[in-house]
């Protein structure tokens, strides 16, 4: 799935490009899309206790983004067991990588280290093959 | 009270200045401090059921800051009523007033518009007496 | 105009609502969109080397916003003189307002202040009348 | 080297810790206190024509940081090169490490991929063996 971003300027940096650390927000807003296009918004796995906090990021940067510009952050379900999860991003700009990253997720259930529910990680399965 | 706030590169924007979104967070940090400073972190009140959410927020900007500097944030209790609670703010650089601000914020007791107690308020007014 | 903006993760804070500094942000996006729209890419005006640095900002939070919500900026250029110009704005979630803002910008050329073009004004006075 | 970060409101989240793309921030902070302390300014480097932007990012997130704390960030220049440098990073609270990371920098001249001087390396070594 790809996901569009409008820089906004208060991304940018005195380099004149997107900042470094505004990446890591792009990649989160298009797991929360994809999790949401596949019928798992976010905000709604949250008021049932469950919480995937980010455990690993890695984000390598091959060319610069630009105020003016509109990304898109193409998104992928990676890796999914009961207790954990990973997406893979690349931040594409007209088809050509500028970024590319993962996060790892734990499950978190009300707040300790759990497992998903066989029907959330059915619904995940989904996403994962397409 | 004057808090020292160093910018860091991730505030500045590709005009090669602090964007004026960041003194929002200055501003922020330097009224938490002045509270911790007086016996009243942030951090406990809420721990106690007591929020202070902002209500209202102006700024004006007067001279830019940059990557490099290290401003200070003046900061004074400016109005304070069981109910609500106001600061007024500088942003200096070497003495020279860079952004003049201030802020309003409600008192929510466990999330509903509440009354401080009178042992807060009279912590506050020495505070606001300086 | 209205200009859609989702919340992100990352804006929220510890209160579990949209943190008061990502209006900035939510504000700016909106004027951008506003000159966009209206054949003036902000990023065109910097390149030409116009800047509409903010010199007065002022909020007013109502009630709080939540990830998971879809928002509408709705913004409007109030002022416009040569040298200088207004915009007024609220920010919405379902026709209801959740705040009210305004900034103040002076025209910097090539770093000075300075008259904005006849050309530019006649272009912003038609965003002005809608 | 060791650089205290006190926690930002701002920087918390709706899960009530701090969000995983502040400490991105957090590592830039003290890696310019590094360079600093080591006279060697960032923004001095930057008014030179150096620049020397992120091309790798990698973060280990172990415990959840907390609004009211004062962190320490641990940083060290790891590797270097005339072309490139890369420092680690351990994020501390009182001694616990709550995450560990490490960045990857190239040295850009006037906005070319470029090389250190010999006076600036043989700098850069003096911090790396501490």
């Amino acid at each position: 799935m790809r996901v569009p971003i409008k820089v906004r300027y208060a991304e940018t940096d005195q380099m004149g490009v997107v900042h470094h650390s505004a990446y890591v927000v792009y990649l989160e807003a298009a797991r929360v899309e994809l999790l949401e296009k596949a019928g798992l918004p976010y905000h709604e796995l949250e008021a049932q206790g469950l919480f995937f906090p980010v455990v690993e990021l890695s984000l390598t940067y091959r060319k610069p983004a630009h105020f003016g510009e509109v990304l898109e952050v193409e998104v992928r379900l990676l890796e999914l067991s009961p207790r954990a999860l990973s997406f893979s991003y690349r931040v594409l700009r007209s088809g050509e990588v500028l970024a590319e990253g993962r996060t790892r997720h734990l499950c978190l259930v009300q707040g300790k280290a759990g497992r998903m529910s066989p029907a959330l990680l059915e619904r995940l399965r989904m996403i994962q093959s397409g």
